[in-house]
């Protein structure tokens, strides 16, 4: 079952994170304490399944996957603290949780963030199960996915598009980097370590982008027809904050209807490769179809 | 003479900075545009300036230096961007010039400081003149000087001790990890990079550390004795913050002797080494000698 992987990496990579963390010297407690609180709130822990989910379908043993995965969800949860920033989107709550400048402060948050960033690329560049060339293409992939290039520069196209009009073709190029470039980067992480071959590496790719969109499609869906209490934000905030979505653009059963097609277009980049897709096909299904 | 050369390596990363800065495709002019306010802003360039003359002193050509020193100011200019944000420092002016989140905004500020961490990874690990084992310990050298371990670190211990009573021994170690750890990776770079022996490595670590804490006593010296022209921000700014500082620990001349104390470990630690150190034994007594 889907639900047992999820929940399975899930539990593998909070274990991992949390004796990172837990093994960190204290230096300064409430900066170690806001860096656990912002990576440990829970979550999803999308990038890390895909991490595993893929490593493994390649034949990558799980516990060679643990640094990546932890490494991957450093990021997004750095991400995350400063996005929910006063000065960023503003959030008080995450995941039913104070946020870290709520809990902590607004500096202790930044800092937090920041050396959550610096402790991915370490985790990386002292991860013994792989060789250097592997270790080094792992870098270089998440600090793409990370920087201008990915993360940051949608979320700055994100800022603004902010109370403006943007069309379909901003959108999608806006969320491929905010999102999508860290979704890639999972899965490129675990094509990195098995070390395949071109067409597996391309069709894995096409993969990554599909459910990457379709992952940001789904959320813009479920901000406006999920409840505050099953989201764990305030409901309509994308709303509130005029933010462009894919049900603005394209109405409610249009942005259905394209997380429907990006499914498809996964979907069919799996069936030209002899591994079993079968969880992480089932993943895709899952992306479109969750209601959290 | 010194001068000289710190000019020549100011020019040389300058424009190599500029360039990388430049050639980053326009996904979002505001964020590049912060992204090279933040970065060209001007400034000593001391983390440079060590990675080309510890480099060249070892025997490696310029040129090959110039990603390193990149990237490393980099980090160091990413963590002014965040220091200067409201929620820390709160300040307005950096070296004359109205800060990042001044001339732009906060979140513009906040993301570029992030981006510019991403890309000092991103310009090591692209960074063709070395083997990927010289890289990868770049990587892993620059990772560790920055995050929880060196300066974001060095950061919140600074933070916790303002308004508080610290004694020398927490304030070096602050210094060691806020400001120390960064300069000793710039040294690091470059033996790196030279492939030195291990007694090389050792004795400009000894070297590093030394004007690392030189660097900062000094500069808490001229927080009191330098005018706010002078120094491009408001002059007496760590007094006005309460801040733990090493003239407020040991008295003026207290401060004066511990720097010259300092001074002397640098040039000994140099002693051994069959190299021309001449401009990096200037370079260590520039540190505690400027006005600015």
């Amino acid at each position: 079952m889907l639900s047992d992987a999820i929940a399975h990496y899930q539990q593998r990579v909070n274990q991992h994170l949390a004796s990172l963390l837990e093994n960190l010297p204290v230096t300064d407690p409430a900066l170690k304490a806001a860096m656990s609180h912002g990576v440990l709130l829970g979550g999803k822990r999308v990038r890390p399944f895909l991490v595993y989910a893929v490593g493994e379908m390649l034949g990558v043993a799980a516990d060679k996957l643990d640094n990546c995965a932890a490494a991957i969800e450093c990021i997004h949860a750095y991400s995350l603290i400063h996005d929910d920033l006063p000065a960023m989107d503003d959030d008080e709550l995450r995941r039913g949780q104070p946020t870290v400048h709520i809990a902590f402060d607004e500096a202790t948050a930044i800092l937090a963030g920041d050396a959550l960033q610096s402790l991915a690329f370490e985790i990386l560049s002292s991860d013994s199960h792989f060789s250097a060339t592997q270790q080094l293409a792992m870098v270089k992939s998440l600090a793409l996915a990370s920087g201008y290039h990915g993360m940051c520069g949608g979320q700055a196209l994100d800022m603004a598009a902010t109370d403006k009009q943007i069309n379909l073709a901003q959108l999608t190029q806006l969320h491929r980097l905010k999102t999508g470039a860290l979704i890639r980067c999972a899965v490129e992480l675990a094509v990195i370590a098995a070390e395949s071959n071109p067409l597996t590496h391309q069709r894995l790719g096409e993969y990554a982008e599909a459910i990457g969109l379709a992952f940001q499609v789904q959320d813009d869906i479920l901000d406006l027809t999920s409840s505050t209490e099953e989201l764990g934000k305030p409901q309509g905030s994308d709303t509130k904050s005029n933010k462009s979505t894919y049900p603005r653009l394209l109405g409610l059963d249009g942005a259905k209807s394209t997380a429907q097609q990006l499914l498809q277009d996964a979907l069919s980049a799996l069936d030209d490769l002899p591994y079993n897709n079968r969880i992480i096909a089932e993943f895709a299904r899952y992306i479109i179809e969750r209601r959290v």
